[in-house]
């Protein structure tokens, strides 16, 4: 028998040193892997108050037990530090191959502390790590870098390890920069990208031979156990779905529901949805399907505009998300354009959620200041800046936002509020509430005054305006597990919130892909688990409250922050939607219900987790940070 | 009687320190001032066959004795260093206001040694200059950096002073990188912006209260005599013609010759000659005319394309070299287009001649390509880099130039080769031909072949290749002072262009604009000179002679260089017009039979100084350099 444990790389930018240290079997039972591990470092490293571009900040990209194993979805990686853009614990997870390469090069996972004088990147390769000089990789897109990265390290094929970088966005520290790998995939959200470029590390490639398989506990067991699971997800008719038509399959579901977040959510209707929408995708500029490391869903796009104004390279993408924000969002409906700009953000480093918001909440502005309802000082600054920009903000005007990404990108002119998010764009022209964001994170695809249990779900996520925390819109839209009614006032949907907070968060730590949600659930993997790890009373249970403690972890760093409330953004939470199923409903119709219950639920007061539920948990020596 | 001297300042940026430094009346009477004076100091203090990056290598920002006189055309100032693009002396000149703000600050030149660790820039003030972090400013555009330090230092308009600074291009050492003032002006050619981003200098504000009246030898007389100047520039037809249509007067002129380059060189003749005239401006995107300081010609066109994908905000400029480097030479009949670019370039800090080239020259490449004309491996990473572009730069494709820009700036995917210049690109990719250059400078918008004398002054300007050391264009086509034959194979057209190269010399020592040419000479300026200096027995043949010694002073700094050869581009010397008036004659033709007698009446060896007119010119000094 094989003794469970994670070996992590502590990497120290500020005297580029490095050495090796082990997670315990014992702490990697109650936190696991990825965002359950993360968040245990950042509660016990980073010092609490410290402004996210402190030296003290700091950066753990981590996988899980799974990543890289062959359990179905085990593509990807998790990161986690303090976020530029929210102030409190920022959290990001991203597909491709770079999780899996990362094991294999030897590291369960890196803890990176410190700034460097100089740009560096990192070259992991088979248990070893080498600072290398990163100047000439400095200002350039993620695309060349990891172009020069192949060259130098030999990577003819994408067998031969993968690469980790961020784009001029982290480097000039754009609160809404991305971590980027394989090119196209983004460990997207609250803006880590910034942090990396403060700590001035552009780049990793790893790459090793490690074999995960003969450091199982029983390996013959995970074999059988990770094909029942397979079998069990593909199965699935959501999974089917997903590999048809991508996530771009829900832009015509969620516009039937009349939850399609529109005109920076003043509607909740594209007329052009179709436009934007999978099937469209399909049939115009689709090219193939791709999976991340070992997944046969293949959810991901991946197209190519051939010629034109949007001329783009063959390249992953767009997903739902991303087409919606720079299309519904802004009433673009040119999906030649979204690939565009989708490319182009995925080589600057931004998250294209947080941009097409930015975008959304610019477009707004220059609308208000055009009718006069700016202060005249600020209508005056915003006019002078858009004119020396050399763009008009209109809505749907797509060249405007293809400028937008590069001036933004190098923080040039208008560019440089852009790249600080929608919150404080909107703040900094005195109109806060133009800016749809909880917590500072900018808001996904769904407008939750249409699918009711989002209201619970953005407004209690711990990293702020998020979709992956609990994914509700598998219940009030998809369907699946079960159907619930988008705009019932069904208290039942408070523990179905509260129930898949708790199981995403494990299922970030383990660390799966979040579309196991339709299929499968804690105890489709406590089998797959053993296998690993050898915990042999491991039950569905107890992962539920391991992920209750992870979830419980998080809002402990962020309450200690200060400021942390549990809200909507006024327009989501005192307006109706104009029109369609959700029209004379207010969030806070919905957001009032469930929250007093959730509460209750989840033993906290106010938002803020009760000494009881802490102690129980086992979190009691980080009561007081 | 005041005693003529300059005060200049010597900056150190290694240790940011300055101290003031006097250039006597007699340096001063040998070389006068701006590019003279700066030949002189590089002879002087920039080591022999340095690296233009070495931090030994300095640039000289200089004004001359008539900058910010009131003496007319003289707001201009003159820049010299060694270049990093063609790896010789390398000059600018740009108008605007800074040169005169300069002075009036209290320094007639800079003089700037050393690198800076971090990001600066310099508060030149009433006598007194700080060095501020301009960390924040570096990434940002020229437009955008102006309008912080305006801010700044409280500069409200322009009558409080005048900015000098960097863009992108200079900051990622863009061989052809410009420096750029006042918005819109640039230092352009040789690529003298880089070497200031290698410096880390972004920018300079100069203003002050200096009155140069109360520092003349006779300010009455001066006053009396720039009076005379002013009125015969001002009733010259070509001065009148500057005013009505600006420099973009030209393009229908240098077309009706067939000597207007089309397609990079191929052809002379632009079918949309006129959708990119100043006649077809002027009913278009034209708002006003402008000048540079105390210049009541107000050449300089003020445009702006109001909407559309090629928004810009109202600004000045295109320039007809500008105009047909975008235009003619990549076959692109959009003006609007072409403000577009020539604003996002003036942002970015590119020289626009030597940016259009180096897109035609990408252009050709790519053709070639296509048609399997490139070395396979070459073939291969051109494509290649294109392709992670996003960017297919078929002629005439303005939305490939627009992206080139960002690309180029910063040095991103297959903007990192166009940044060095179209030389070194072509080089690159094996097509060392392509690349139409003399000595590494890309050539201005004049054919040779149609315009004879062109062959002369290009092949034999000390810069490269350059329509401003001589003008014969003012000879061959527009007949000011006389007219000539463009195709005549007249002896006298050597003694013609020697002498503008002599003059022309002086124009940028004293330092006074270019556009003189057409109404006054040496002996015009005789008596303001006097009256200023207080240089009694100055004539206007010492003028010549002064002339002269500079420019065999930037000849011996040259081929003490090495590797330096009087030639046109193999294109246009071996290889004849297609048709117009000019077909049928290959640049060798005229470029053979003008170069011996040429080298002859400068007492030069095949391009080298002999050392009887060097001593004779008084250089003897820096014969072992």
């Amino acid at each position: 028998m094989i003794l469970l444990y994670f070996k992590l790389a502590r990497i120290n930018l500020s005297d580029h040193s490095w050495k090796e240290e082990k997670i315990d079997d014992k702490l990697l039972r109650n936190f696991i892997g990825g965002r359950g591990l993360g968040t245990y470092l950042a509660l016990k490293e980073i010092p609490k108050g410290i402004d996210p571009f402190d030296e003290k900040n700091m950066i753990f990209i981590l996988t899980g037990p799974l990543t890289g194993t062959g359990a179905y979805e085990s593509g990807r990686y998790h990161v986690v530090g303090k976020s530029p853009l929210t102030g409190y614990l920022g959290d990001a997870n991203s597909g491709g191959d770079f999780g899996p390469w990362l094991r294999f090069a030897g590291f369960d996972g890196l803890i990176i502390e410190g700034k460097s004088e100089d740009p560096v990147w990192l070259r992991i390769e088979n248990g070893d790590i080498k600072f290398n000089d990163a100047k000439e990789l400095w200002g350039k897109g993620v695309h060349h870098t990891e172009r020069i990265i192949r060259e130098k390290v030999n990577m003819t094929s994408e067998t031969m390890g993968s690469i980790l970088s961020i784009g001029p966005a982290g480097e000039n520290k754009s609160r809404i920069a991305a971590i980027m790998n394989d090119r196209y995939r983004a460990a997207g959200r609250t803006g880590l990208g910034a942090v990396l470029g403060d700590k001035k590390l552009k780049a990793i490639w790893a790459y090793g031979k490690r074999n995960l398989l003969k450091e199982m506990y029983d390996p013959k067991k995970f074999t059988n156990e990770a094909k029942k699971l397979t079998d069990k997800i593909m199965s699935n008719p959501v999974s089917q779905a997903l590999t048809q038509l991508g996530t771009l399959v829900l832009m015509n579901m969620t516009n039937a529901l009349g939850g399609l977040p529109t005109k920076n959510w003043t509607q909740g209707i594209y007329e052009k949805a179709f436009d934007i929408s999978g099937e469209h995708l399909a049939e115009s500029y689709l090219k193939a399907r791709k999976g991340c490391w070992g997944c046969t869903i293949q959810c991901s796009r991946v197209s190519e505009v051939p010629e034109g104004p949007y001329k783009t390279a063959l390249s992953e993408g767009p997903e739902y998300e991303t087409t919606w924000a720079h299309g519904a969002n802004i009433l673009n409906g040119d999906i030649a354009s979204i690939i565009k700009m989708n490319y182009l953000e995925n080589d600057m480093g931004f998250d294209t959620i947080s941009f097409g918001n930015t975008v959304s909440t610019l477009m707004e502005l220059y609308e208000l200041a055009k009718q006069g309802k700016l202060d005249k000082d600020k209508e005056k600054e915003l006019l002078d800046l858009l004119n020396i920009s050399g763009i008009e903000p209109t809505w749907g005007n797509k060249d405007a936002v293809i400028e937008l990404i590069y001036l933004a990108a190098y923080r040039n002119k208008i560019g440089d509020l852009v790249a600080e998010g929608a919150k404080r764009l909107a703040e900094h022209f005195g109109k806060p509430d133009v800016a749809i964001h909880v917590k500072g994170l900018e808001l996904p695809a769904y407008d939750p005054r249409a699918l009711n249990s989002m209201a619970l779900s953005y407004a209690t996520a711990n990293r702020g305006g998020c979709h992956l925390r609990s994914y509700s819109v598998a219940f009030d839209m998809i369907g699946s597990p079960e159907k619930w009614d988008p705009l019932a006032k069904d208290i039942k949907k408070v523990k179905g919130v509260k129930d898949q907070q708790d199981w995403f968060t494990i299922v970030d730590s383990l660390v799966i892909c979040k579309f196991n949600v339709f299929g499968t659930g804690p105890n489709d993997y406590v089998e797959v688990i053993k296998a690993i790890t050898g915990w042999e009373d491991m039950t569905g249970e107890e992962l539920m409250i391991t992920g209750e403690r992870i979830y419980n972890a998080e809002r402990l760093f962020d309450v200690q922050e200060g400021g942390y409330i549990d809200t909507l953004p006024k327009r989501l939470y005192e307006e109706s939607l104009p029109e369609g199923p959700a029209k004379g409903h207010p969030g806070k119709e919905w957001l009032d219900f469930f929250l007093p219950e959730y509460y209750k639920l989840r033993n906290w007061d106010n938002g803020v987790p009760s000494k009881d539920i802490i102690i129980k948990l086992g979190l009691g020596e980080f009561l007081n940070r």
